[in-house]
């Protein structure tokens, strides 16, 4: 690299870094604010957060990186790693240019009054007090579309936000295979006698749930020197370095469920976060791939490993020491089947493994919908209801528990939805490449021994950022473009067990 | 006010506000450091607040605020209040001018070179390993006195970056008197009968220990919904905005004094920080007088207020309740005794408040020493231990126990130990005035009831923010300028009682 290169990527990584420095700021604002900030301070914290969002927009959009970035993407002295992170630098900055700022400030706007809008209607229980705002966010929205460019179609453009290189074309016969071959698996499983759960809904001392989640997640290789769990109202993982990953968890003494599995799953995102390489801060290859990627993680945690058989062999008689009464008279087997049931419900955030994508698939034909302009605001809550009733046999009984149950659109978040359900099925292929490539694998994890996995899981995709799309990454460590069918087997082994 | 003064001066306003909320941030991130903070975060978390600090020091500095300001100071359009911001943010333009970025960026590496040394000195119970390190650093804050610029005495210039006006000519027959009549009451306490503080030594479980100072901090008027107490190895108070002031605290079950009057003094600042007009957000005025000031309100409720004894007349049988075991053979009168026990230490923060003020005395002489060259820091040791034995009677086994046991000078806060003396005199002053004002406070304090005391001080001080200098401001509020004779009388009179 000759020396003119060499500075000049130095100035382009240090006013990255910079930009780094004031987002993980305003995430550590934000972890404070669902934590321990008390209710008097969410005012001022609003706008401290609005400051903070500006000055690192400023560094981002400003022309002095541009000037690098055309200047190091003509340079022949970049070594591979360092090309891969301008030309995501580049492709990230004329995304962000194509927004004028006073798009950007109407669609914050926006946000803030669909998202009162939102709250007002689920206390009023009325989708009709939401509907006006969320037309006005699905315009914008649409907007944004044209101003970002697509060629095919406009939900294109956004879905690339969340999950860069998706499309509708690639999603369509993703979601094609699931609706073909979900249903049937579905009716059998309802078509034999239901499996209780009655062993999560004892009573389970909060302090004990905490120290057995604190317990799975050590086991899990979870570094709580550079991280930590809270209390909040809603689960989450948040970033402040790799050197400080914190999840957040909630409790019902009367469903261990709720704390146990949330836990694991925001485990599951943190370990990805601990993994990224640190030399990269700031960067593009020290950030994670896409949502998806992101998903898969901790959906691989939570469902593959924290759902699994295997992983009981070794853990239940452990919880059982936590819990003595609570769980004299259960089997692992008995446990195993009841952290499996599968039930239609309404409520995405709690829904089994197989009815979960239901939930996805209808935010995903919506959100497609609106964007092509084939389904009116105004009908949304007929279609959500029509399509509950279609998929999983139910019709909400009121709005907050259908149409307004998700904060998503408030925030005109178009096109994340999709990634809840990719994560699964990258999950599943990534697990089942594991299984080829691990030896003992399976006496492993019923061992307790996370280690070769996370280990696995640290150099096949946490190492490498966001260096490659989801999809190439997915070829890259499966040999394989994404493939549902590693995920209908997981589910109809795991079914099979479970209802036989 | 016409709409040309009045766009400058929300242009003003506004710059001001940006630069808060980006120092208020930074704040959340030091709150955090100390009290949540997993430890491998602390590296990515220095360079954060590196960043934020030299985002706000770019908009406080920059050209554009001067312009502002330039053309405010000229208008003759703007109310008292306005003037009055404008006139102080100008003295502080001018003053952060007058310190190159060179200098400010090696005044930050040596606090961090310093802090190292001073941290690896007490490891090794050693001055000589900081000696090198402290040396740098008090020829660069002499740097920094020439820099700002002096009439009588360098330290001068240090001193009005924490006690504005502030000076050696003022300071000197202040300490003058306390020297000569400091020592008598000392020689009259050490002379009768020592009292017993064995009530506080026994065991006080934590919880109970924690609920009494939650009960404690309601009753003085702490909002929680505007505020919080967290644990932190050393207590302080911080505030995002007047709406969110949070206060730390540390616990030793077998020393029960070391949690509550902590806690009352950080809820004393913490009650300053939530009386300031709010509407003044960002700007001078809605900014502390001084740090002579803030701790006049810290220790005005830690020892006028919580070592009185009208308070425990209604609290004691309270904190019985709480410790019931431990304080059923304690009567009010003897805890009053143990919670004033007068007794010479090593260690400036346990201090009792006759032999508190010749720890910052000691720190006094030899600050005022090192910047006028009539001590050489290498002599520094010797020089202290000397002090202490001609103050106090006593000598340091070690340095850790003496010349190391202040993180200040290695942070490089030279002129700010005066404060903490200062504070205290205040207090006594301001507590005589309210006594004169407030119809009945004597029978309020024995009834547990604050209120009147809190909204008087809120009124006369705490609702003015940085209008008036602590000078101007003892003298509004009492009629007359500082004078030590209160803090001798309310000294003099409470140890009659305890040493009767």
């Amino acid at each position: 690299m000759t020396s003119n290169t060499a500075d000049l990527y130095n100035e382009y990584e240090s006013l990255m870094q910079k930009a780094a420095d004031i987002n993980n700021a305003a995430a550590v604002l934000e972890w404070d604010q669902e934590t321990y900030m008390p209710p008097k301070g969410a005012e001022r914290r609003g706008r401290q957060l609005a400051t903070l969002a500006s000055q690192a927009h400023d560094i981002l959009t400003g022309s002095r990186l541009e000037e690098l970035l055309q200047a190091l993407s003509l340079s022949n002295d970049l070594n591979d790693i360092q090309k891969a992170n301008v030309a995501l630098s580049l492709k990230d900055h004329s995304k962000n240019k194509k927004l004028p700022s006073s798009f950007v400030e109407a669609l914050s706007r926006q946000s803030s009054e669909c998202f009162n809008a939102w709250i007002e209607a689920r206390q009023k229980n009325d989708y009709s007090v939401f509907a006006p705002s969320l037309a006005k966010m699905i315009a914008l929205k649409q907007e944004q579309a044209r101003l970002y460019g697509y060629t095919d179609h406009p939900y294109d453009a956004l879905l690339d936000d969340y999950e860069p290189g998706a499309t509708v074309a690639m999603l369509e016969p993703v979601f094609a295979k699931i609706r073909a071959q979900m249903p049937p698996l579905l009716e059998k499983i309802k078509s034999v006698q239901q499996v209780s759960n009655d062993c999560f809904h004892k009573t389970f001392p909060k302090q004990q749930q905490w120290d057995f989640s604190d317990f799975f997640l050590r086991k899990m290789g979870y570094d709580l020197e550079a991280g930590r769990q809270d209390y909040a109202e809603h689960p989450f993982t948040t970033s402040f370095s790799g050197n400080d990953v914190r999840i957040t968890t909630r409790v019902d003494e009367h469903n261990y469920a709720s704390l146990l599995w949330s836990t694991i799953h925001e485990g599951g995102h943190a370990l990805y976060e601990q993994g990224l390489p640190d030399e990269q801060y700031g960067l593009p290859l020290g950030a994670a791939a896409s949502l998806g990627i992101h998903e898969s993680q901790s959906r691989l945690w939570e469902n593959c490993v924290g759902r699994g058989a295997n992983t009981w062999q070794y853990f239940f008689p452990a919880l059982q020491s936590y819990f003595p009464d609570q769980l004299k008279d259960v089997s692992t087997a008995d446990f195993f089947k009841a952290m499996n049931r599968v039930e239609p419900s309404l409520i995405r955030t709690e829904a089994d493994e197989v009815t979960y994508h239901f939930h996805v698939m209808i935010r995903y034909e919506i959100e497609k919908g609106l964007m092509e302009n084939s389904i009116d605001p105004k009908d949304l809550q007929k279609v959500w209801n029509s399509l509950y009733e279609k998929y999983l046999g139910i019709t909400p009984p009121d709005d907050v528990k259908g149409i307004l149950q998700d904060v998503h659109w408030s925030h005109g978040s178009f096109g994340y939805f999709p990634t809840y359900s990719l994560g699964s099925f990258y999950a599943a292929q990534f697990f089942a490449q594991a299984h080829k490539e691990i030896a003992g694998l399976n006496e492993q994890l019923c061992a307790g021994e996370f280690q070769p996995l996370l280990l696995w899981l640290r150099e096949k995709i946490h190492k490498h950022g966001r260096r490659y799309t989801s999809e190439e990454l997915c070829e890259l460590v499966t040999g394989n473009k994404l493939d549902t069918s590693y995920f209908m087997r997981y589910v109809t082994a795991k079914y099979d067990t479970v209802y036989s």
